[in-house]
């Protein structure tokens, strides 16, 4: 065998094994294996290229299957109940037959002690159901990292056949915003205050909420929790009108006592029918796409400039001039980026 | 002569011709010869490359005679009278002995015809007077390409002495933004309207402004211009404190009738006082430069992406690609982004 066909030979044999994999691994999770499940986005979150490479298989092999279940996002401040409500609302969803995964957004969570979901002994039954897949949090303090992960993961879930994807985070920063560019259904909890029911929460946040839930609605909290949500109904009606066309709704609940539920669940119906009538549905999630497109665009290419060898340097020698006055800034703009397209072998 | 020779003695013949032509436009402009700057300011907003390589001569000129004006922003809806204040107020700098350059940022002008100063009859007075310059517009509808030909247009004021910088904008879309972050005062002007004084301002523009002036202050106007004042000096009261550490002033003036136009001047004096005391003027001048140098390199690097050629068609392949579920954004994006970097030969 001459070195031409060896090395043709050893390419396609590379090239088979890797497409096995991803295919065997595919077809494992698309027959509901949790394990095939759990290693594929564990793939997605690598950045080894090897993994990479695999995790770009299993999304294209994904992608014929995806889009067809509900995709919630969940927030609320620290406390205020999300896991208690995820359990209870996710064992509900079960009893009807269906099958829910959980996804979590924390770009604070450390390798190996994520803060949401790390522990899932905080849904000791949920975690037990085969109907149940709960995942922790992407590791990395980068939060469009994360995002990257968890909204690809969204696709293999759905690939896996669940029917509803809860994608879960604190309402701190930016992940809010971040989860409800990759939802359809954007969920908020919030507890009764001591009057001061709107402190404290951005009115970015509540815009983009299709249910406002005023969880621990029980014992001797159940007539603040009803004031609550009469406050938040006033201020939810002084939002501008949303382009869904979908007016946000209010409940009291209870997650502890499962006080309520039934009502969550009917909302959600009832949202699904209404998107579905009018088409927005479809258009979000196109929207929401294209979107993700060109924001991946912009920040990879301006990574390759600002994390390159050497950028950090360069950028701090070249500010040092402009103040100096050595060089203007647009001066300075010209020279970094012709260096970057030069050492690339770029002409401008 | 040998080949090799002969290249080299064209460059050199090419290289002192081209350093000639600029040092003898920057000498001629430093002279206070006003149609150099004038042909050195045009070269600046040219786009062919020669003029580019003259200009970035001049600019490298000019950079360490710089930064000795006071830049002053001036904006105002249309009818407000800016041209009549910058006539009036110009002269009372040119009476004082000083000199003073106009410009002006209009990203909506067309080629020859711009719509602010493009005439200036409307400054009859003052673009008759030796010591002082008044320039239209750069022509386009880019404003980032508007805004840097100003930027730098500043920078040859200076080189060529004036003591003043007017930069003025009308007060639509970003323009006002983009005057404040290259001028160290921003002068608001604004009319007494018919009790609804508020109306039709945004917060944003009222937030940058150092010194608020109420227009038109002459015969039965006047006491509505001082209800006015008052008015906005309330709302001044309820902005968050400025990073200068300057309160924000409040005056009636007539241009018409050169009405308060000492009190116009002593503010402005105030501020300069108060600003080279805290050592501000130079801070904020460094922040704005390093901004327009990180501004500059991602607008010009993703313009390179984005208005390559063939860009356009391949954006939308892929976005068509995304909508019918062929390709992730993630995927789509790496694509479209290797793609640039092969043509080029970079490897990613």
């Amino acid at each position: 065998m001459n070195e031409e066909r060896r090395k043709k030979w050893i390419e396609e044999r590379k090239s088979r094994r890797k497409n096995r994999d991803a295919k065997s691994i595919f077809e494992a999770l698309r027959q509901g294996d949790r394990v095939a499940l759990s290693s594929a986005l564990t793939l997605l979150e690598s950045s080894a290229t090897a993994d990479r490479v695999l995790a770009k298989d299993l999304i294209q092999l994904a992608l014929p299957y995806s889009g067809k279940s509900r995709r919630i996002g969940i927030t609320g401040v620290p406390g205020v109940g999300k896991s208690t409500f995820v359990e209870a609302f996710g064992k509900k969803i079960i009893a009807e037959g269906k099958r829910l995964a959980v996804l979590a957004i924390d770009p604070s969570s450390e390798k190996g002690g994520g803060s949401i979901l790390g522990d899932k002994t905080r849904m000791e039954v949920l975690s037990a159901k085969e109907e149940a897949f709960i995942r922790p949090s992407p590791s990395g303090s980068n939060l469009g990292g994360v995002a990257r992960a968890t909204r690809e993961s969204i696709l293999l879930c759905e690939a896996a056949g669940y029917d509803y994807v809860f994608v879960e985070t604190v309402g701190v920063g930016q992940s809010e915003t971040v989860v409800h560019s990759m939802v359809d259904f954007f969920l908020l909890l919030m507890l009764a205050g001591a009057g001061d029911e709107l402190q404290g929460i951005k009115r970015g946040i509540m815009e983009m909420a299709d249910l406002l839930l005023i969880n621990k609605a029980d014992g001797e909290n159940k007539q603040a929790a009803r004031n609550a949500q009469r406050e938040y109904k006033n201020a939810l009606h002084l939002l501008p009108p949303k382009e869904s066309g979908w007016t946000a709704k209010t409940a009291t609940i209870s997650a502890l006592e499962s006080y309520n539920l039934d009502l969550v669940s009917q909302t959600i119906d009832e949202f699904w029918e209404h998107v579905l009538a009018n088409g927005f549905l479809d258009l979000n999630r196109n929207e929401q796409d294209v979107r993700w497109f060109h924001e991946a665009v912009k920040s990879d290419l301006l990574n390759l400039l600002y994390k390159g060898e050497g950028a950090k340097e360069r950028q701090k020698q070249l500010e040092d001039q402009i103040q100096s006055k050595k060089v203007s800034p647009f001066e300075a703009a010209d020279s970094w980026l012709n260096e970057f397209l030069n050492k690339h072998g770029i002409r401008n």
